[in-house]
């Protein structure tokens, strides 16, 4: 058996050791085009902050363990330029040399991942405009900072383009994120995002959403970028951070199937179109887990257990279910600066835009129990099935244990669990890692009592610019000073503990939206009303969730 | 509907409060014996320590909040003594006046807890003998730290006992904690509780395993602590913290079905043998939900959640398999100094004595990217069935990020995923919260690879003092430097880097034992050697899981 394997970084990297594992007596070659392989992608924003040094730390496994542990044909700076299926041959072309040659194969794994989206902007091959996907491109960047570079640009406000500014802002630059989308992080919801505007704003970085560059233009060493909104931007250097496209040029050129957007079809055991050609990693099409569409993830830990999978696949026709990659959930998390937001599953835009049914809850728990010092709170978002409550996704913004919390419940939707389940977890505490009421109990708690009627819930987004209509009365039944330090507007306000002595102040024969600061107050309130005769919900996720979907709206 | 609930602290709070929110007609009484309801008890030893402070902190719900929002009828000080199950009352004692009455039910719930162990040891009442459950109790051994005690006995090494030395060491205290077992947290198993040994002792704690108080005796203002084993302690200050029992007297007296050790009997919704009598918290047998045995685990979690759901069966006789109780998992935390071990589902000595079949391995994870800074290792035991894989429990221990390891897999553990499921989990990963490969996928690879035959896997025990029989090769496939610095009795060293090139030096007629640092490199040898016709198994886990079998032999 001989293996052939485009592209050594995480998928490619993850399938030829799995591979030697599997068969010691399987020739593997790994061709890589760049000039290493099993980097540590997702560290080079950390590289250019100093946070991770020496630039030693990045190569997560060195060409010569893979040599020698694996007995891998490590061949870098190796680019295949063509696939021949019939001949069962990949055209290789050595960069150094230019010298080209064929290497035959029996199987054949392309992980050639995505390439950095460089849209059709003027200037946009300027020197100082730069993407960032490997070593050589952080080294670039990295040494235009170190040369003292003192504005940057950042084009992009997705994961890395944050990541990224956080650690310009680490140098001392001045830092401007500018973002096409109406929000930062594009695949969260936008009212997740705002902590996260905020900690990134308060730090000095400036964010212009809904905005982007035109044209980048070189003036005296400057680089000066034209925003389609008319605003020139002075920088010393700008990234490029816009997304990616899957590399599938030796896949379409080969006659392979791709998706609509790109990527590389392929089966459940990452086999594509051709019987003797895997892919895995970025450069391929796979299923999202929960709305069944087909998606395409950029992330390195899909990309490595693929990669284990087509490897198992290969040598040993692994068909077991076991070995079937089951789909992506997304599950995917950022820190900046203090801040951390995470997702898991699908976010309330693509189950909107998908048109499958679902409800929301929003909670505001601590990470651990408020009684104990440093507990921060987060805000929780869920989003489940309206009648069997099976959990659809997850997103949460705070600080610590957030990761915590999406990894719990990704697990949950792995397992296809519902809210109820999600009730009666049972996880660790002790006062400093939780509570014995968990933030994912409580989310489990709040969309369980909806799912089962308990719990009448409008959406707060109704009431953003005060009662949706002129009969419904917005009550707030926090404290008068909670109150007079903010409220919804038009709302009146009956703090919960007076309400069973004021509900003469009520009319029966209009509705009432309830709310407090988190939601439990306005919880108990709805719970009260309900049952002496009246017509209430409670907007759920209270002045918090509204304070969020506000100044979501005001970034729009 | 009159309901009264025996108990006012975490089982018994939730369910009044869940009771009201469901009725706002139910009368709700709640009686209580201490002096306070819903309190912390979970931060206690914290606020020994000053962790915790004002003392006002601990008070989670005060009356007066439980009375307003709640309109809970709470009476502190109130002793029941018995339940007249035919006339539906319960006798109430009023504690500080002495005054006795009769108060009516229609539904009862007990959550009255369960009280510290007094063993019958000479001089037990000593003044300086204290135990801790509640606030009077934290004053007391508050009082005595702050007036200066200096030398603290911690009689019982569960987990509020070390939680205790902990926080007498941050006192300035000479602390000594005596265990009757030859291990630390019992519910642990032995080898996994090495490293809070280790964390303790290295803060000046002396930890005296396989010992037992056998008498106190007042000697001048000090108590002398008289060991099993001869040794006598001075101490200004003991605490016995040897073990809990259900608070079970009312339900035995009233003639309520209690298990072997005590617990009172529950239904899935918490009814006991009367049907109008339920109970929640630490005074009831549930099920262990791996095992399927009866369990009484003193946790505030499940205590929280059955009060919930008594509130619920009793308010509107909810039979919806959403709202019964599942069992427990035993999932818990423990936090001594930097370190925290933590458990879910069985151990492998509860497996074992339930005769449970089994498989074990270890993996020694960081928990974040090693090449991101502050990565921290953790040793994470994962237990699963032989056959199918289903995942019977876990332990960890380690630093940061202990907690969402066992979280995840307690989540694993209540849907019944197996180790298969484990490897395909999606987790958050940027470097500073996790691995592409995360621990728990680690985990999850090597034991599938034992559960489908590709990784043959000998138990670590077996080598300890060396080669389990004189047929047998221990085989060391670290580096020389490796070697050098301490390795397994009798072992032979061969680099796997070397190994292909050297496979002379080994006999394929002889059984091969492998094994590296944590398992990785051990499983590659293994997998080489296997190939290449050689009988060879992995030492599961490596050399570190050797040094904490040893230690917890030596601790024996």
């Amino acid at each position: 058996m001989k293996l052939v394997i485009v592209g050594g970084v995480a998928g490619g990297a993850s399938a030829a050791a799995r591979a030697r594992r599997l068969s010691e007596d399987a020739e593997i070659v790994v061709l890589e085009r760049g000039p290493d392989v099993s980097f540590a992608n997702c560290g080079l924003p950390y590289y250019v902050g100093g946070e991770i040094a020496p630039r030693d730390k990045l190569l997560v496994a060195k060409p010569q363990l893979l040599r020698e542990r694996f007995r891998l044909d490590v061949r870098t700076r190796s680019s295949v330029e063509a696939i021949d299926r019939q001949g069962k041959t990949v055209r290789v072309k050595e960069l150094d040399t230019g010298r080209e040659y064929d290497e035959a194969y029996d199987a054949l794994i392309l992980a050639p991942g995505a390439a950095p989206l460089r849209p059709p902007i003027a200037g946009i091959d300027l020197p100082n405009v730069l993407t960032l996907r490997n070593l050589d491109d952080v080294d670039r960047i990295k040494a235009r900072v170190d040369a003292a570079a003192k504005r940057v640009v950042v084009v992009g406000a997705g994961f890395i383009g944050l990541e990224l500014a956080e650690n310009f802002v680490k140098r001392g630059m001045e830092t401007v994120v500018v973002e096409l989308q109406s929000q930062v992080l594009p695949p969260l919801d936008p009212e997740m995002t705002v902590p996260i505007v905020e900690a990134v704003t308060s730090r000095g970085v400036r964010v212009i959403l809904g905005d982007s560059a035109d044209a980048f233009e070189a003036a005296g060493g400057v680089v000066s970028v034209k925003l389609k909104s008319g605003e020139t931007l002075a920088a010393d250097l700008v990234i490029l951070g816009v997304g990616v496209r899957p590399e599938n040029t030796l896949a379409v050129d080969a006659g392979l199937d791709v998706g609509q957007r790109g990527g590389i079809r392929v089966s459940e055991s990452m086999q594509t179109s051709d019987p003797s050609i895997w892919a895995v990693g970025d450069a391929v099409e796979i299923r999202d887990f929960v709305t069944g569409t087909a998606a395409q993830v950029p992330l390195a830990g899909p990309a490595n257990r693929q990669g284990r999978i087509a490897a198992a696949a290969i040598l040993r026709g692994d068909s077991r279910p076991v070995a079937r990659y089951r789909g992506t959930q997304g599950t995917s998390i950022v820190g900046v600066f203090d801040r951390v937001a995470a997702i898991t599953g699908a976010s309330e835009k693509i189950l909107a835009k998908s048109n499958q049914p679902y409800r929301k809850i929003y909670v505001h728990p601590a990470d651990h129990a408020g009684y104990y010092p440093g507990a921060e709170q987060m805000t929780l978002k869920l989003l489940f099935a309206p009648d069997t409550g099976r959990v659809l996704g997850a997103q949460a913004v705070g600080g610590h244990g957030v990761d915590k919390r999406i990894d719990v419940i990704a697990v949950a939707i792995q397992a296809g669990m519902t809210v109820f389940d999600l009730e009666e977890m049972e996880l660790c505490y002790a006062p400093q890692f939780g509570s014995a009421k968990d933030a994912v109990n409580m989310a489990g708690f709040v969309a369980a009592g909806l799912v089962r009627g308990d719990h009448p819930q409008a959406d707060m987004v109704t009431a953003l610019d005060g009662p949706p209509d002129e009969q419904t009365t917005l009550l707030d039944v926090r404290t008068p000073k909670e109150f007079a330090e903010g409220h919804l507007p038009g709302a009146v306000n009956i703090p919960v503990d007076d309400l069973r002595g004021r509900l003469g102040e009520l009319s029966k024969d209009r509705p009432i939206l309830a709310y407090c600061q988190v939601g439990m107050r306005g919880y108990i309130a709805t719970r009260i009303l309900l049952q002496k005769g009246f017509d209430v919900a409670n907007l759920g996720g209270g002045y918090k969730t509204f304070l969020l979907l506000r100044a979501a709206k005001v970034l729009r």
